[in-house]
């Protein structure tokens, strides 16, 4: 029995994330789930009305409820200057297009950011703010929130420590279907901007999910490719970004790899899919069925690790809440980066331990060596040297 | 966009699951996820340094940290009647046998209740309660959590609207199997106080999680059975409870049943599964995978129905928080009875929509029927009409 | 390479399986598949114009096409006599109640028998059955084709190793929906006589498929059942016959277990089940996916086994044909008997290597057993000693 | 009750598939099934001491047991123009250089052909014997055995009857890993032919399994792709070909595709599987486990479709020996061939029901373009139109 007194939960302020808004309310579950974060200011929504009115819904203070988020910036800077109550990080959870200025307003306040992904729509953007972070020693915690699922750390500990051998085929795919029309015609918000380039930046599927299925198969393999051959389509007549994106790839130490995701898969529902070959053994996880990782080793028959079971690596306890057979979720999972976030801010002098800025610059150059080689018909290209 | 004001979170105290508990944390959880309840008061631990210690963990005001249930009852109700800022509903989460004196204690103080099941340890305890209840006008919630699945509730209304058409077969199991040595001996606490018949009351497995099984069954077919024929085993040697149970079921309608619940069962970690077959369709659903549930509709293809599905019973959609392909689990179905709660205490006219004393009081009468069938060697053995 | 002359085929006959049978042509495949076995003459139906037409369909020699089953066991018996082409065994696949005759008829004529299940419909006519092989001195294979798959003899020597540990728990289930409406009434013949009391003997679905899932759990586990307490349901009304079984068991060394077969659940083909929990490991198998088997040793992850893997048991290669990955099946599992008992065959020195008349007595006295059971409301019953 | 009497058994001889072979059994075994076919004559070795030997395992006469295919073909020529009992058909199950020789002294003789995949190790080999069929009038079966399963034929009847809408996206893959290691240097006969560019051609795992993968994708969906892009790869080193292979495929309607084959992906073992995605429905289907194909309208539940509903495409029903859930596997895929051969060859006025010469000529077209890619560094490439 710890005489363990519990650390004042840390305060976070939202910009986006109001009425309609999906992702912002996924944050605010994530951030409450594990009772490390407290939400206390906002700037919901442009609009003072709507701002207000979604600010009233959580029950936050009106005076923090900000319709200017660079006002919000300043205010809540200006509290904690006072030796007050601002808030310790900001979570931006509007379209892809606002993130970098949001970004730029709180990191120059000093304050720590949670950014969704992309956390950019170009790559100069991205590395714009990978300086700004370091020049003004905040954190940012990207939000790539399937490597908080326990069984995702447990593979990246598994290949970390040799397990799976030498790596040699990835195949990483994520397929939904709710853009499988054209849905944004219907004035649907989210299809609306996820469609509009102006929003969401040049990579439509591309860089909604295409992103995610990089950065796992790179979180899990620890290996990102040296050259990728792209294609993307456009399925829907009249739609303005890609919806289906074909990569391959090819790593430094001879692996090789498929990348699949798409948004008008007739069917698929979220279906983020891993699966790694190496030299003695092969894993594959399924986020739609997250408990479970089908581990192989060469030549022995399959083994179904399960999260909760005592052998796994010591990573995969730490990033869970129940035993096994309770099967735990896509919001237990995002919690978990505001968990680790939590810790990484009471323990500035430690290294991060969620994804971060960097992530978020070789998410982008991913994206823009996508866009060229599909641009030049699937030419073989070199993603830049970190 | 409509002008709604949060209603204020719910004050919500807690006695058991202090340090070293798992159930404890669950509701905290549970409560928290939603954001419609504060953590406010706890009698967590009847150790006055525990107590202290378990509330600080928590951040919970010291002078509201007992370690007297009873005091705890007093002076909560205490302040609510001076205008103050009193506990609305309290969560028993100790060792069963407690449940009794805590809910007596609060109900009587006139204070709401949320109580881990089984409700009491005797059927005559659970009568008593359910007296009480209404003599105090309090409502209480027992948390028969899997009810909470948004796809078991999608059954039920399916079951309901009579698309299943005549229920004939029932088979549910609950197969587990921490409890295949003696872990008890260990010293470990959750086995210790499950095995004690003085704590967990006279039925081990069969109180622990057939209860669990028997429930959700009758939740999903709106049926209980009519006459049982039962077996208990106790397989580890020194055990002074059944872990395993084996139940025949008979219902009203002629429909035939078989439960099993075992926490012997090598290599289960916690599979709750229900199989319902009717004259028109069949129901699959497996708590270790929530998301989807088989629906066989006679003479055609199996249907996999998954949660978030916009065709399905409009129950499932108001128990969900994400799109389907984003797994919800566990916490999440507890988290709905909390939520559920809320709505019901908020609106005391309406009619409850959470299990609540009278399940309670029908399992203690299915698990007394099961002793009596089982003592007298399967006997088929009548259950108490309601 | 070895110069291996093969031996010759061996001469089948068949009663019963004409023109509209189902599994008379199941044993045909089956004999054929593995080469050791030519058809050469039936009885095929007591009418001599069908006897004729289906012996035509098959390529039989006119003269070999009997319609009286016991002139072809005189006929062909006096043909093998004179130094002859006789057939070395007789498949008997008829209705359930011509088994004995046809059996007695073969086997006092001095031929080898391969008899569908269950043997008789009398425990008294199987004991008679196992009294005239002994005498008469010829083998009788009876085809409970589930014990046939590889993984289903991976698994009985498993157990038999001492991997499992002590069986505590047998599940088992065999679940078809194609009675679940009226059919007899529809002049289906499998139907038809399947639930007439007259041909099908007083078991309907326990008879038919109950005996299966006996069988399968006693070849598994090494063990039968000590006594039992049953419950036989008719569902669909004007039935003459059960189409619904539950049945407890327990076993000599205080295992427990539970039979569940049906024949109205509906959605259900062919589900037969098995999983059976000792003190160091658990398995599972499902005829409907009977290429793997899981395997879950205690504390450990379960271990997926798959036909064809190099570390199973020796029992298993020897019963498959194909490298793993390449599925086999029923027809597959149903051949394997028919290669064993050819094997036996050439070996009579050597002990059978498929179910015979042994298993066949076991069986009925399961199949009384149970009935008096369920007549006298699930009464706990010894079943008889062997 | 017809009269019919069976036509006669058809006569098949057999070149290569001698001790030690693996596909000549299979191939033995799938003729033998269903009874359409005997097996009389072999030149089952180039050794005559080796060639007798296997021939008397089989039970061939010895006077048909040949050792030079030329001989073999004349002589069963002969008998058959002397009004004997010369072969119908030859089964070519020999390494993939000796197929062109072997199939056309039999063509030239006027003797029907089944022939294993690929047809031939070259394009021109494969147009020259195209040219040969027609010529000589005969019948060539190539036996792209997964089109023999019954659920692969409903998916192309559902696709033909554009129940599945216009193809939006493919996806075919075709894992194994039993050339992980180098297994060639063993000695291990498999493998040795497999890998040596004389005897199997000069692609390895793209012309042993990534022609089963394209040719069962475009048996499916009713197209080839119009252009792709490859990348070979080989993993293990001292290969002498590819053992790895990724195509993007580009379809004439737009839709996009991925070709993953791959021989050293741990733990898989012949995992063949077909996604394909339409504007109105999707379908999966898994060789591993046959006896299902999902199908997934869009906006609706998936589907189960299990080998012998009732409501599959009559296609399915007719390639289909066992009610559902008695599972059927490779071994019956692969005679479905043979029974569909069978028929073709009673019937020479109807169209061909069986893969034949065009589709290995097409296949063969895919070999090439998929090589002139892959050394182009995977330049889009256009397939020779047909």
């Amino acid at each position: 029995m710890s005489p363990t007194v519990a650390p004042r939960r840390l305060r976070l302020g939202m910009v986006g994330g109001g009425q309609g808004a999906f992702i912002g309310a996924v944050h605010r579950i994530a951030a409450r789930l594990d009772d490390d974060w407290v939400l206390v200011a906002g700037a919901l929504s442009s609009d003072p009305e709507r701002a207000r009115a979604s600010g009233a819904e959580l029950r936050l203070d009106p005076e923090r409820c900000y319709s200017d988020f660079r006002e919000m910036a300043r205010a809540e800077a200006e509290r904690t200057r006072h030796g007050g109550d601002g808030i310790d990080a900001v979570a931006i959870v509007t379209p892809n297009h606002l993130h970098f200025p949001v970004a730029c307003a709180f990191i120059e306040a000093g304050i720590h950011v949670v950014c969704d992904k992309p956390l950019t729509t170009s790559l100069a953007d991205a590395q714009h703010l990978q300086a700004l972070v370091r020049q003004h020693g905040v954190r940012l915690c990207l939000t790539h929130n399937y490597t908080g699922y326990p069984l995702i750390r447990a593979a990246r500990a598994l290949v970390e420590a040799g397990e799976l051998g030498d790596v040699r085929i990835v195949q990483v795919e994520y397929a939904q279907d709710w853009l499988a029309q054209p849905l944004e015609d219907s004035g649907q918000k989210q299809a609306a901007w996820r469609t509009d380039p102006a929003l969401a930046g040049p990579a439509g599927c591309l860089g909604d999910i295409g992103t995610h299925a990089a950065q796992l198969a790179e979180f899990v393999t620890g290996m990102a490719p040296q050259r990728i051959s792209a294609e993307l389509t456009t399925f829907v007549p009249g739609r303005r970004v890609d919806d289906h994106v074909q990569v391959q790839l090819r790593y430094a130490n001879g692996a090789r790899g498929l990348l699949w995701a798409s948004q008008v898969a007739t069917g698929e529902e979220n279906h983020l899919r891993l699966r790694v070959y190496g030299t003695k053994a092969a894993l594959h996880w399924d986020q739609e069925s997250p408990n479970a990782l089908t581990w192989h080793p060469a030549g022995q028959p399959a083994q179904r690790l399960t999260r909760g079971m005592a052998s796994l690596p010591a990573v995969a306890a730490a990033a869970t809440r129940t035993p096994g057979g309770h099967p735990e979720g896509y919001l237990e999972a995002f919690a978990q980066l505001y968990r680790d976030f939590a810790r990484d801010l009471r323990a500035l002098d430690q290294p991060a331990s969620v994804p971060g800025v960097d992530d978020g610059v070789r998410s982008l150059a991913f994206v823009e060596t996508v866009l060229a080689s599909a641009s030049r018909d699937g030419a073989w290209t070199a993603l830049p040297t970190p």
